[in-house]
């Protein structure tokens, strides 16, 4: 059988055990061929080939559903459910997002794209279906790195409260997007070298069922545990070790590599662009290497993704006890850092600006009241950051700076981010939290403070009248583009760096009345809630002060196109310029 | 010795075991006196009373610390510490708030009023001594109740990665707020019906050391159990097992009533206060119960609060498995509504304003990114509602107001609130949420809208000219009272119920343009990412009209006076109109 002829699950229901394996020969033959070419979730997906086509061997497609948690890992799932070309066709690979997406298939139950909630949205499944008297099977998989999310806990604990058909699969291929971290991982293991048989048993004690299955690649273990657990009438948990990279020696060999990657040779496993420029995450990692020789007491915290700050597996093991990986667990990474400071540490946790709203609880109670003086780092918190539609990095603004005590910096460049890493880190009053800017590192020729004690101060780098641009952070650079484009049309502007994005200065919004009558701000982030509407609200019964507001429409995309969406939010210099003169007209 | 001669829990350590007694029994005494005149959280303290002297008996203040998660069982702590006459002078009762208090004493170390946060906050001070080569040792006090929250599973996961002394005392009275509900009680009950003993044991799982203490009333079971891992070199959970509402037979046998309650009779255990007149809690309880009835689809989902919503033991009762308690675990419950609307289920989750906030990942990704048409209520999101601060109700507008997709209504009355929620449970559109009104239930005498579809229309409610005044939710009264007071100026005021808080009626602003130059906004939350502000910006680049925007400066308070709040941020009806009259001259 081809591959191109599986348009549904039903397609392979009839085959025997030799020809169901030749398939996933062809899958995985044709998933390398796209990702070597293409990029994405190696790892994940190649481990899964077998899994995948077990599930829709033994569960009934479409009555029947199954959740992917993180759904990274659901490329098979895709190929088998109506999307195979998007993984045979060359000209047909961008037809298909990284993730599950109701919009591409029924299949897909749920958009997903952050770990450890699975178990939870699939428990809503199962309850739904018991309260309407429905027959369908709920699956739920999710990896063991994911397990260390809070969520998945309380996913497990109310799944096994539930009545019914509920089968969890956990995909255990001994690895989260790195190394795993936390103490159940030693369960796991414990599980692992017993066959699943120690007494001793992480998800018994929820009070739920477990069956193990050792070879998770091994097509007949996982059809024969899946056929056991089909009909039963409560929740399961199917135990299966995987082998994350399986059948590509590179991505087996090298994990965290292969975990995300762009394109590679297929024969070789090396990375066919290498780009050797330093990014935020390295710069970061130097930096803090260098401050941890000089305090002992300098820590460095991850919520399971290192790479993000730099923290290569070098870096890690230079850092030692000064790195710390607490799992993809973001609530815990905010607390632990909160804590550390209390007690007289030096925290700094690096964080997809996508993830760090995971902890907003823990930014407000535990860091903010607290007054706990820790720094964090946003990073891809920018239009020009992922632009999947879970990870996007616009919604930061609206979310930390209106929480009372921190200090949210928006540096424009390397050595500004570099000057306010210092200050956070050296100082002890302030919860600090940095957004750092978006794109390719930008370096200015020029020092900057290094005090940034006196809160909410902005820097007036241009002096003009009439006009004042406000560029915070990504779009300071936009801003000094549009006042050059004004100075050929006759305009002097002022241009200001707010370098604060958690207050205003009112000094000097109040000293731009005398010769301004437009001030016009640009933010990296969604206008709703954000920095701008403060400077609107400022100027709000000033008659003789307009403000226009520059930022991204409150709205959620997918795989945007960076340039486009500059441009259909007109956060071009020469879209932003062009509106000014008629505003001055 | 007397209760006011302990100054400090250095006065205790030198007494015998019978001497701790009696202190133990004067301290019960105190306590119940204080809190049967002024309430309180009378089960979780009665029930802590030999606990927190047997740590302070073993434990070495200053230098040691003690974390207590949630803290609100921390009122013994606070009477060996430094704050007895709090607790024995009823002319001092209100110098201590109701958490810990790092402003109160160095024997507080965190203020902590959110559950589940404690074991990673200690974890932070156990890797700040770490890395500082100190040799304090460290406790993290935790429920059993607080253990259903995912960031108890992280704090766990990870302490038992941690090197060094850190007791992590696991306070199983067998209670949440309510009833606990999930699978791991279950191991928690097999674990005292062996003593410990069973091999299937949670805390175990993550490798960490276990002890268990079966009387945790008794001085010396305690004193013994932490003096035995007084000195551990590795982490430990100490589980002991006490009685809420231990020594007051009233609390003893009405644990959820007694969790919190307002003053009552010393020796019956009446109330004497009680407040017969429905709230929204009951409101709601009441209309979704009938709900129940026509649709057995619809669900109500608490996360540990059920009695926010109503649903008193009698209520849950009736509603049976349309009832549902996820623990206390508002991501879980956001996931889980989310789930239960995909699955074509109608769940209506309602949560305390300061608690939504530990699940906005949730709302963004499992239900505004999937479009999930689940209900969500918030109650006491208002500057009318918790005082604490770490309860407070200001932040939600800021914080969801700014997710794309979920359609956030503002009900200004009883009437309204309905109506708006019997449309979001029956439409499938849109994920909803509902900001409930602050204070007493307030009745209006008209009907309302059954279809809100038509997103974003404000409903104009008296027309004027000059100036618009737009009050939202609790807030539309006072609106309505200044233009009464502008009236008596001569000014005939347009006042607007704007109904959705996520979104611009563009038209009603537009048409505002004609003949009025100052708009109003009122809003029940803060003013910096609020709904306010995106009027502001609005007009930002109209020089006809001006804003002005009401509501809450940014800005933590604890224990506030409500009235002096609104005075301080001029929202008295008196001050916006006086306002009001000065911005037209």
């Amino acid at each position: 059988m081809k591959l191109t002829e599986i348009k549904s699950p039903a397609d392979i229901k009839t085959l025997g055990i030799n020809e169901l394996s030749e398939i996933c020969g062809e899958i995985r033959k044709s998933l390398l061929m796209k990702l070597s070419r293409h990029g994405g979730h190696v790892g994940p997906n190649l481990g899964m080939v077998e899994m995948s086509v077990a599930l829709h061997y033994v569960f009934d497609y479409p009555q029947d559903k199954i959740v992917y948690d993180v759904s990274h890992q659901s490329y098979v799932h895709k190929m088998l459910t109506g999307r195979m070309k998007a993984f045979t066709d060359p000209a047909e690979y961008d037809t298909v997002t990284g993730f599950t997406n109701p919009a591409e298939s029924p299949a897909d139950i749920f958009t997903i794209g952050h770990t450890s909630t699975g178990v939870s949205l699939a428990g809503g499944l199962v309850k739904a279906r018991n309260l309407k008297g429905g027959t369908e099977r709920i699956v739920a998989v999710v990896g063991d790195g994911s397990l260390s999310g809070g969520e998945a806990f309380e996913g497990l604990n109310v799944a096994a409260t539930l009545s019914g058909n509920f089968v969890i699969v956990v995909n255990d291929n001994d690895m989260s997007i790195a190394e795993n971290h936390g103490g159940l991982y030693e369960n796991l293991k414990l599980l692992r070298d017993t066959d699943g048989n120690a007494p001793l048993n992480y998800f018994k004690a929820f009070g739920l069922d477990y069956r193990y299955v050792a070879y998770g690649n091994d097509l007949k273990s996982l059809i024969d545990a899946f056929e056991e657990v089909k009909n039963l009438d409560h929740p399961v948990v199917v135990h299966v070790c995987t082998q994350k990279g399986k059948g590509f020696a590179p991505a087996e060999a090298n994990k965290e590599v292969f975990h995300f990657s762009g394109p590679f040779d297929i024969h070789s496993g090396q990375m066919l662009y290498v780009d050797e420029t330093p990014d935020y995450g390295d710069i970061t990692a130097e930096h803090l290497l260098k401050m941890m020789k000089e305090d002992p007491s300098v820590l460095a915290i991850t919520a399971g993704t290192p790479g993000v700050i730099g923290f290569t597996p070098e870096r890690r093991h230079e850092a030692g006890k000064q790195f710390e990986d607490v799992g993809i667990a973001e609530q815990e990474a905010v607390a632990l850092a909160s804590g550390v400071a209390r007690g007289g540490g030096k925290p700094f946790f690096g964080v997809v600006s996508s993830f760090v709203q995971r902890a907003y609880d823990q930014l407000s109670q535990d860091m903010a009241i607290n007054g706990a003086p820790a720094v964090i780092g946003i990073f891809y918190g920018s239009v020009l950051g992922m632009n999947d539609v879970t990870h996007l990095g616009w919604f930061d603004i609206a979310l930390i700076s209106n929480i009372p005590n921190i200090v949210f910096l928006a540096p424009t460049c390397r050595q500004e981010y570099l000057a306010m890493l210092d200050w956070g880190m050296r100082q002890n009053e302030h919860p600090v939290v940095i957004k750092l800017p978006g794109g390719a590192v930008t370096d200015c020729d020029r020092t900057f403070e290094t005090d940034y004690d006196a809160l909410n101060r902005y820097e007036t780098v241009r002096k003009g009248s009439k006009v004042a641009l406000i560029g915070a952070g990504t779009f300071f650079k936009t801003a000094m583009d549009v006042a050059d484009l004004l100075k050929d049309a006759g305009i002097e502007a002022t241009v200001i760096n707010p370098r604060y994005l958690s207050g205003l200065d009112c000094d000097t919004l109040e000293s731009l009345k005398k010769d301004h009558n437009l001030v016009v701000t640009i933010e990296d982030g969604i206008l709703d809630g954000g920095w701008g509407e403060k400077i609107a609200r400022y100027y709000g019964t000033d008659t003789e002060m307009m403000v226009k507001c520059y930022g991204l429409e409150k709205k959620f995309l997918d795989r945007y196109d960076r340039k486009r969406i500059l441009l259909d939010n007109h956060l071009s210099a020469a879209q932003i310029s062009q509106d000014i003169k008629e505003l001055l007209k």
